[in-house]
């Protein structure tokens, strides 16, 4: 981790200085061909298109359909900035599509609005997966910018193919609220799945042995809600500005829906509080835990200690070599003793046992 | 706890990407049969029917009676939209009614308010609740949504039955507060019963003797509480909405009333702030009183050990077979040897009482 | 206290689902005859009455002389209800008064203010007394309602006797003003007397022998900080609406007064977040007195254990009963042991002194 | 100090109930004569008189000149009724002014600002002090009322003195401008002091041996820090308030200073806020240090236990008096049981490298 | 440290009471010489001068090109205060200029802004460094004023150089944006590498062995989070203010700019929240791995000592000397006693292994 970060570092500082709207593709991922996947349809029309060459964008600009265009992979920074070029995108907004690292915000311009989101989803290897998106939502049109081919659209893709779906009857700015809200949605399994993490953590600090990792494992969770809350917390904002623009792009309709994922964003971050909350507490019950075990070894210890240690006592009294110890020639003398001790110890027992040791 | 958990990631999983408005049901309870409960009344005339079949409400809404519809269950999705539609609710409305998971709101429509609150009881086993109830308060109409049949509103079924009442005189909306009031008050019966539980653990951490469960049930109260907490929380701005609506259907007078509810929602609100900090606290006590186990634990190993190690080890000498110590062959020794012995052993007692170890 | 909580919640079980303005008197202070204490007084003429009739009260609002109506005892409903009759009270308004749980607030009608505050006292048996008080503040005329016979009003009824004094020159306001000082200022002594509490707490955790019942002490401290901060904190809204209300009821005048007292509010509920801060901090001192505690007996045992373990070795190595052992036979061994024996011991004292044990 | 404290309540108690406006002395220094300094100054004029006799100043007020009257001492309330007299002070500032406990606030009258600050430094003695001071500062005049005759305005004293100075060339409100700064200056100087307390608090605790009383001096640091930000913290307030008041007494020229000074309050209350993180931090680390030594002592009798308990044993074997063991006999038994002996001796040494506990 | 302190609070010291805008140079930086550098360019013309007299600059000030003059060195008050008086420049502006301790903000007066910033970087010796900067910008001129001679602007350097590049063909303000989006810039390199810092801490008490000096180096890493907050928390208030002016200094285009700057502080300070939480976390991870360890080695004195005293006890029982004792006579006593020690040891070998001790 420390090397990676490293190298991280090392792409940051070339950046530093760069006048502002030159900055390059800070993310990991890299892939080998950039996908462009356009999609044209209206009430009535549909068309689906995969190709490599962002210049097949372009004819469709002037038609009165909805185009949706959307880049997979932020590796071809060419391509990017013809589209960028051919859509009249300010350098800021080319940026900030490139740079993974920035966090969720919108951005209002007169022709368009620019959306940063994060997605968060298990991708095909089921592993968490943050992936940093742009979306550009113009009057007739929806540009999204993924990071890899990987995504989660595929109802939405679904619901464009459907003539029946709102989508082909609203406008662009439904369109994208479509697409931010499947990316909401997937939130709750997100956090869903957050939330048994914790509670198969709360098991194994309980009732299961704790091992010492687990302290280690806590930690994870922590960074990991700590990741998921900043890419979920900032979109309250960003929801909360969509609802209230007056950009007549976003029209009257659209803001109901938009109302209703601002609802869910708020019971978003509310159960990632409360998992917050609770994945602090379990370093707390993991000491208690450890407390408890301390507890346990120590009564064990104390117990067989101080049955044996008078009882060696005893024994070591009779080892002695005195000349005159006139116990030593009593005949029963020596089943005395075992009388004496096996006293002491049913004693010990019956006050282990009243101070609820045994 | 996780099993469950896990099956309704499943059930969110599949709403994922659906279209707004299409969402199921999505909470656990399921019943066999919907009961409508009809309330329809003026101020001179009052009826009461149960149906399933949603339609036979449908006859009251000419009328200018007041009509209350109760649906006890929120598995019959088909008759809830055929509710929706006679009563022109907006399809995320619809789809709010059905989402159990969603967090306590208001929306203002033109035509009606939709109240979406958490009914907070002890059920028939004597179980604590938490049920999904949606109000929607038109102008001469008051329509619910329960998961299960089972409710508090007894006691409103009541005063609608007596003339003399405020109910039967004044409008819906006045119907409307009076089962939020209802609901509210019941808050504090539960955050009542939250406190002695917080007290009865307290009795356990403190008098009586810790086990090594209480660390998981003061978890639990952990949890319970930022369940409460989640379900009142949010009621604050609900009622606030309400007190300063500009809407008609909301009369002059029936403000005051909510002004009222929303004093008590401020001080359930505290009530469970204070409960909160009071359940971390338990923990740290916890922990104070095992470790205060374990110094006595300490304390008896070492007084033991404290007294007998020295006594052993002079044992230990007398004990050697070296030929020439002539301690052995005087003729009191062993005698002069427990005189020490036991001198030893009081002075070690005296320390210990000095200490305030004994 | 569980048992009494319990009786408590029975009681608000009852309330649930009652029409609201028919709330029944909440607290637990039963009295045996309601005093109603009259004043009547103006600039020029003074009158002071005792009575158990409350309609003796009636006479008065036709003078234009201001009126204090002093009710001791929220157990006689019906009389209370004769006087809102009478003074045209809002049911809600009579209901809070009797509502003893009810928080600080203040409802402005348009003939009256409606302020509820908890009176913070030590009684006649030295115990720490909350008590729920309501006034009501018209244009001539003060009611308050108390709990029991006893209170902290004797200065202002010493200064409404003093013909020079402000009260009988200003108006009602300045009275209501008057009362609400006494309870503010009292709030001081209250919070002095904890501050106390609290250091003598920190006396016995640092200096004196803590004892295992300190942790439930300092838990019965937070409760109660809690609960005095419950009956203070919001006070401070209640006086700057009264400080900035544009009713003429409060006149100009007496506003540079509730001013003082906000200043005042202030003071004390910053001192209460400092003692709440502290007495937080008195949980972490005891255990850390706890663990010193737990080192001290660690160190006598490891002291104890590691001078006369080997020592002990020692001896039963020359216990042993093997035919050839030569150190048996030399005619000084014993004493050369002694001298080794000797040594160890001090080899160990100089290491327990270096590492600053003894 | 509970003592010091008791006296206090009791004089708290005496003002309880009494009209305000008739408060009297709170604070707790007390001096023998009180000591007026009267400053009399213009662009070409001044003078400075000591005085006990508060009437001297009244001759100035009808110059246009700007006079500075100090009283040192709050104890002559007399006086300082005279002096309020002739200024027209409301006497609820006259009651405020005695206040020692009063928090730091500005009051704006038409006539003049009413300012209550807290003076920090270290006396004479060298001990940290906290000072109760109030100002007037009127069209041309500024009236200054301190707890004792020792303060901290000689740097303003020299000012004033020197013609060039702007103090002489501007008016009563920048006068009033240069106290408050040199108050808020002398804050750094305290709080820096603070700071060095915590750092050689942290070498005490991590460096050097802590002690036993260490947990007492941390909680004395916290009492400190929040008395320090009891006196600081609300200045960020008054002097904004100052800055941004519309009174003609505040001249323009002077507001830019007091944005000067609010830019250091809130540098102060920054600081502060981080030693009071710090200071808190402490505690933590004093009990990790605790648990550290705790490890210690308890590797130094577990190694010690853990190699001589097994020797011991084995000693104990050949120590038996059994008639038939064949190894008591053979010539070099004893010598092979110190091979052994030393062997299982040399396992344990290597065992605890390999753990490091050596 | 803390005699670097007490140098520090004697300098300040000596500034109390001072006349303001009279105050020195308070930082620790003391160089020989003062670099000014001086860049003079417009669209079409570039020059850069260095000099140390700082009369140089002014020749500039009457031509319509954009001026940028570079103070290395806050030492010569004197050249920077001809500079000031140059540009008519404010006393207060001087004084905050000279005082290295001043918090981030921005001034805005009617001919220039003047800004104060921490410049955050890692000089030539790798050293994490905070130096002081002020910028003056003005219509056509910038001023800068740093402590010392290093400095991260090469890159902005360059850019001027570039005939093609913005700064050259905007105005003076977007010049100070290049500058200050350059020093926020560099916060992602200084956070980044304090987030590997983190890193490499937790692998350090939880991978490898924590040392007793770790608590030490976490309370390190606080006070370097807490500085570095410090200096960058501010700044979100500097550009919203920057962002949102209504100076035409500030021109249109350049807000756009100003905006994505804020964007990035947003950012840095959710990462510098982050880690603080983080290092907090740190602590309790420490503790944790204490308390492990104590686990641990009571875990070894425990079997030890369990295992081997009941078996000492055994050996003891057959050293005593009591003439009558049957077993002693037996053949095969001793071996049967060695089978029952075995039996003894395996069980307790067992009940460990059950306990996972082992």
């Amino acid at each position: 981790m420390a090397k990676n970060n490293k190298s991280k570092k090392k792409r940051i500082a070339k950046t530093i200085g760069k006048a502002p709207g030159t900055g390059g593709y800070v993310g990991q991922k890299q892939r080998d061909k950039t996908d462009i996947e356009i999609h044209e349809f209206a009430k009535d029309s549909f068309e689906c298109i995969k190709t490599n060459n962002v210049e097949d964008a372009f004819k469709f600009k002037t038609t009165d359909q909805i185009t949706w265009i959307n880049i997979n992979g932020l590796n071809l920074t060419e391509e990017i900035a013809k589209l960028g070029d051919f859509y009249g995108l300010h350098p800021l907004v080319l940026e900030d599509i490139l740079n993974t690292e920035h966090r969720p915000k919108v951005d209002e311009y007169p022709e368009y609005f620019f959306i940063v989101l994060k997605m968060l989803y298990f991708n095909k290897e089921e592993q968490f997966t943050i992936e940093h998106i742009s979306l550009i939502v113009g009057k007739n049109y929806v540009l999204t910018f993924q990071e890899s081919e990987e995504d989660i659209f595929d109802s939405v893709r679904g619901r464009i193919a459907n003539p029946e779906s709102k989508i082909r009857n609203f406008g662009a700015d439904y369109l994208g609220f479509a697409l931010m809200d499947t990316i909401v949605d997937n939130y709750f399994a997100i956090v869903e799945d957050f939330g048994e993490k914790i509670e198969s953590m709360e098991d194994q600090v309980f009732v299961e042995n704790p091992v010492e990792s687990t302290p280690q494992d806590i930690q994870m969770l922590k960074r990991e809600i700590l990741k998921i809350r900043r890419s979920v917390f900032p979109l309250r904002e960003v929801i909360s500005r969509l609802e209230k623009t007056e950009n007549p792009i976003m029209e009257e309709r659209t803001r109901d829906y938009f109302r209703d994922v601002y609802d869910h964003i708020i019971q978003i971050n509310e159960n990632i509080e409360i998992y917050r909350d609770m994945v602090w507490g379990l370093m707390d019950m993991y000491m208690t835990t450890v407390s408890n075990k301390m507890n346990n070894i120590m009564k064990v210890l104390t117990i067989i200690a101080t049955i044996f240690i008078p009882l060696t006592f005893i024994a070591g009294i009779y080892g002695m070599n005195f000349e005159y110890m006139p116990e030593l020639h009593f005949k029963y003398s020596y089943y005395v003793l075992w009388g004496v001790m096996a006293l002491v110890f049913l004693i010990m027992l019956y006050y282990f046992r009243r101070k609820k040791w045994l």
